[in-house]
């Protein structure tokens, strides 16, 4: 069907499980090709049988390569991403350089896959708190009208890639044995610790991730109404971020209504029973590629309200699975 | 003034706070009394220079003691202080065994210090996470009447007593070292890892923890009418909780009315400047008596309402701090 895929930054804390989802995947092509950075160049990297050089990633990288799925900082994505797009390739980025511009869909395959075929060479995968967060809206937004969104994240370490797994895993050890450690992804210690700050400052003062979780989420939904207050907050969890949500509809949504919505969509796994202690927690969910609810309660603050906590691997569904499957989207050709 | 003081629970992870602070506090009295079950009992306290035996908690023990500071289980306060009232002693409670009783006063001194005064032998301290949020609601609630909270809380793992920590800090090790590790108080692993229930379930779908949230806060602000959606979850910090709060008000407050109110409000130290990456750290509210406050914003969701991230050490200003305030208020004789 096509002949060259490419996988970009393949050597990152998400292009890992990237390479791995591919390599699982029905998806067939005559060729594959790892590029990362040249710190990562002439790496080995095994493939369905087969050892592969990582390569440099350079603008020549892509000629006669047809689809590429990227995860790289946005400052690399903003630069090679048009010298894929004018060598003919269409990319799946991962990055948040591209999410915001309006030629860009920015797509998750339950949400708005129809969206994805109107690329213009670039189609964008949300940012991961988003995308957990917007997986479990859509069920609700499509029975009752989601008016109204407060989510408190509960982030983990690895959404600040390698060095912030390193950082945390490091930075427990030191502190247990008591000794100092200097951190190098994060701003303060998050050894037992909260950092209330991700992203960078905005002057509203929300951070950039916070914003992200608005504008994000009203592009997807195509529905810029939808008010949001968003609190991001990273916690001394490895893996797979958590959200506390309450959502505000138009429509009153009943627990067990909210319970059949949530349990009927694709790519939602339920994990609700409080009296047998079973929610879904983040050790619980890494590795795997859903997007886990649980704590359906009636928000008793409002109307028209419900409460959740989600939880989802966020370099999962986060991030390479949704980038994956809208590479399958793709290639199936319809939703 | 008064001849004797009884410490109850002098043993616990509270109690031992609860020491401290009476042996640095201006407040006199002929004898103390340290109280702590069998278990405890023979053991040794230090206190202002001389060494004392724990006793154990008979009803006995309270003859000739006028005032008390208690903090135990709560069926061990339901079954002893009556047994202490009986015999003419005035007790600060700790437990949340007496809290909700119409005959109790629920008391922070920097929120509704004269309800104190209208005790008829037993006066509660609130649970920790709603105090810290009460003490941060006051202000608003005065200025702009506070109609609507939703609150996401990160709670530390001392708040589920010495045995908390233990499970958090040797689970910890256990995890780094690939050693197997059987949890005591916590009903999953909390190492890296988040458990979104505290408490046990009520008819709701709620935990009692997030109950006390919205019944306490009420009886404390003395307005049933105020309306609180909580969400409590368990976070690997060994002390100190943190709150993500959002409060709808009747009158618009802005950002900087918000930051005067809180830096003018006994009690509350503000923290707040994100292009410096300053904001309230559980790890650095250790060990303080104060609630600390941080990222005020506006809350870009409704029109009336204000978002911060509120701070503070669950075993002081959450139980020891706020119990040792109640009886100097007590002693003091007037608001």
């Amino acid at each position: 069907m096509f002949k060259t895929l490419a996988v970009v930054g393949a050597t990152g804390a998400v292009g890992r499980i990237m390479v791995q989802l591919l390599e699982k995947s029905p998806i067939t092509f005559e060729q594959i090709k790892f590029l990362a950075s040249a710190r990562s160049a002439g790496k080995t990297i095994e493939f369905r049988g087969e050892k592969h050089t990582v390569q440099e990633l350079r603008p020549e990288a892509f000629d006669g390569v047809q689809l590429a799925v990227s995860s790289t900082p946005d400052e690399v994505a903003k630069e090679f991403i048009p010298e894929a797009v004018k060598r003919g390739c269409v990319v799946v980025d991962e990055s948040a350089a591209w999410r915001m511009d309006s030629n860009v869909p920015l797509v998750i395959p339950e949400v708005n896959p129809q969206a994805a075929f109107n690329h213009k060479g670039i189609i964008a995968s949300p940012n991961c708190s988003t995308t957990q967060m917007v997986v479990a809206l859509k069920p609700l937004h499509d029975f009752g009208r989601v008016r109204r969104v407060v989510v408190s994240t509960y982030q983990a370490a690895s959404g600040a890639g390698l060095g912030g797994t390193k950082d945390l895993i490091e930075g427990t050890r030191a502190y247990l044995e008591e000794r100092p450690y200097r951190y190098t992804t994060f701003a303060h210690p998050l050894a037992f610790n909260l950092i209330p700050q991700i992203g960078s400052p905005r002057p509203n003062g929300y951070t950039s991730e916070e914003m992200k979780m608005v504008l994000e989420t009203r592009k997807i939904m195509g529905d810029e109404s939808i008010q949001i207050c968003a609190t991001c907050v990273r916690v001394p969890v490895a893996n797979s971020h958590s959200e506390s949500i309450l959502v505000e509809t138009e429509k009153k949504i009943s627990v067990e209504k909210a319970r059949e919505l949530f349990s009927s969509f694709p790519g939602i796994v339920v994990i609700d029973n409080l009296d047998a202690k079973q929610y879904p927690l983040p050790l619980d969910c890494s590795g795997r590629d859903e997007v886990f609810i649980g704590r359906i309660r009636e928000d008793i603050s409002s109307p028209n309200g419900i409460t959740f906590w989600c939880v989802s691997d966020n370099l999962r569904k986060g991030a390479a699975t949704n980038a994956v499957q809208i590479v399958e989207l793709l290639l199936r050709g319809h939703p």
